[in-house]
């Protein structure tokens, strides 16, 4: 059996992501961003500040180290992907009336609507800037990075275009939740194969397999937005229901039984008692046994995907699921 | 004397003009974007259909043809300014409230904000996506792009951060038109010059031609806001005066009587006839003259610039100044 190299036998502990994610916090401050005007660059600098996972820029550094990819390279990228991420996030914090994002007000809640959309407007352009640095490739990484924002911004718009549309299907829901979160994850694992100068049948199975996994995330995400703890979240909780978003867990509960779900959607006057019934319909009814079913069954698919792929990158990536299927915020 | 190439006799009149328009108007259309999710491809098509002069990509063209750029990166470039100015315009008209643009309703207005900061969002990322085709020194052209970009939002920082701050000096004003406007408009001259492939010495003097143009353009702007003919604007006029708005009127004109001016300024109860008074005080204050004096110092200043862009350049651009110079609308 041939000696491993190094990056295969790394334990991708809490540790070994919070380093990373360190990493990744660090290259953000040192954009250190102009002071003027303030009008723009505070808001730029709190929504940079403001926490979050990093989930996208670590995903992207694990499959570049795999890959070999140059550090130089993993910086720019990196960042260009957590910076894409947060200009989605505010901007869609003011179409979904989002007051609270990581623990904090969000621009539109601290500032005002103008505000949060020239802040997103300027992170987008920061974006830009910093994809368009990278050495290896740069005009095939600046196309791939545009298209997958053509496509979040695609996503977002099923998602407004689905709100209280009590027609959509299994379907549709997983055309949107794949453009709104699967292409922008897929992105990360592409660039780096990318950036590591792979051929195009690794460089989509890489999309694929992030494609897949940020699918997995979605649905994962739909259902802590309901049941998962609210400090852990950093936000309040439950308004996907009473926001008439599609998620998994609506669509299943009216393919359980349409009429009763419709009439426990229609009925808001106490929006608490409202969240606990709604809840307890799922509950019962034992959806959230079938959403962690598709779930896996989104992280199986993702992992057949790996086997088009340098087996470098097998044990980071596989662990990275793992790390994903166990995560409860 | 040497004989002139064909581009040094065109007469730059309203009959050539409206035939670049055509052009650029046909290949916009030709875009034939996506209807699904008609969420953002709707208002998307609706604002790119919604006429506009097209100023800036026939000043791209005109620049152009006159240095010998191919047609397909003329094409490229010109519809990515176009796109990139219909984005400022789309997420600028929510900002400041703004309900009709070139004789229809805004998409903020005509469906909600949500659905207008998405289709800003899309209009911009098609922007990207149509710079990164062009074939001649890609990378710079991107690069010019993105920092005309983030400039042009720094401009609209500008203009809300001094909204109602009656302390804003002219340095302060010009600043601001310069980044809201003069770099957008440089942007048009400089991609043409980078596409001919010339050297940093002409596209730089390309770049501030189209820069000394574009604040003029915007000092006569503001002028028109208040002064022209609505039907001809195409929009509503006067409401620079009534949002607080910092312009080379109000600049002037507190100048000229700083207490006389901010009374005028702070007593709205009957709009029209506040409004009203505000122009009589410009008129009686001879700040027309004025701001028709800084708009020709600007354009002699752009002219200067041609000194160091080739002459196949000159007689164009001399025109297109011409052209501004004796707008209506």
């Amino acid at each position: 059996m041939a000696q491993s190299p190094h990056h295969l036998s790394i334990k991708l502990d809490k540790e070994y992501i919070s380093g990373l994610r360190d990493i990744i916090n660090r290259e953000i401050e040192s954009l250190s961003l102009p002071k003027s005007p303030s009008y723009i660059y505070e808001p730029i600098s709190y929504a940079l500040a403001g926490g979050g996972k990093r989930l996208r820029p670590i995903l992207l550094y694990l499959t570049g180290e795999a890959l070999g990819v140059n550090k130089e390279d993993l910086k720019y990228a990196g960042l260009a992907v957590e910076l894409l991420h947060n200009f989605t996030l505010v901007h869609d914090d003011i179409m979904d009336q989002d007051d609270v994002r990581h623990g904090k007000h969000t621009i539109h809640k601290k500032w005002d609507t103008s505000t949060a959309i020239l802040a997103g407007d300027g992170i987008y352009v920061l974006s830009l800037s910093l994809i368009s640095q990278v050495n290896v490739h740069p005009l095939k990484v600046i196309k791939t990075f545009n298209d997958a924002a053509l496509m979040v911004c695609e996503g977002q718009a099923y998602d407004k275009q689905y709100e209280n549309d009590i027609n959509i299907s299994m379907d549709d829901y997983l055309v949107m939740i794949e453009k709104k979160t699967g292409y922008l994850i897929g992105l990360c694992t592409e660039l780096a194969g990318i950036l590591a100068g792979k051929n195009d049948k690794v460089v989509q199975a890489l999309r694929l397999f992030g494609n897949y996994l940020g699918t997995a995330f979605q649905i994962q995400d739909d259902l802590l937005e309901i049941f998962a703890n609210e400090k852990q979240m950093g936000k309040s909780l439950g308004s996907d229901l009473t926001k008439g978003k599609q998620t998994i867990l609506s669509i299943l509960a009216r393919e359980k039984n349409y009429s009763e779900w419709d009439e426990l959607n229609s009925n808001f006057d106490d929006m608490g008692e409202s969240i606990r019934k709604q809840k307890l319909f799922i509950k019962e009814n034992k959806i959230i046994d079938k959403v962690e079913k598709m779930i896996h069954s989104y992280i199986d698919k993702a992992i057949s995907m790996l086997d088009n792929v340098p087996e470098s990158c097998n044990s980071s990536l596989t662990q990275f699921t793992d790390l994903i299927l166990t995560r409860d915020h």
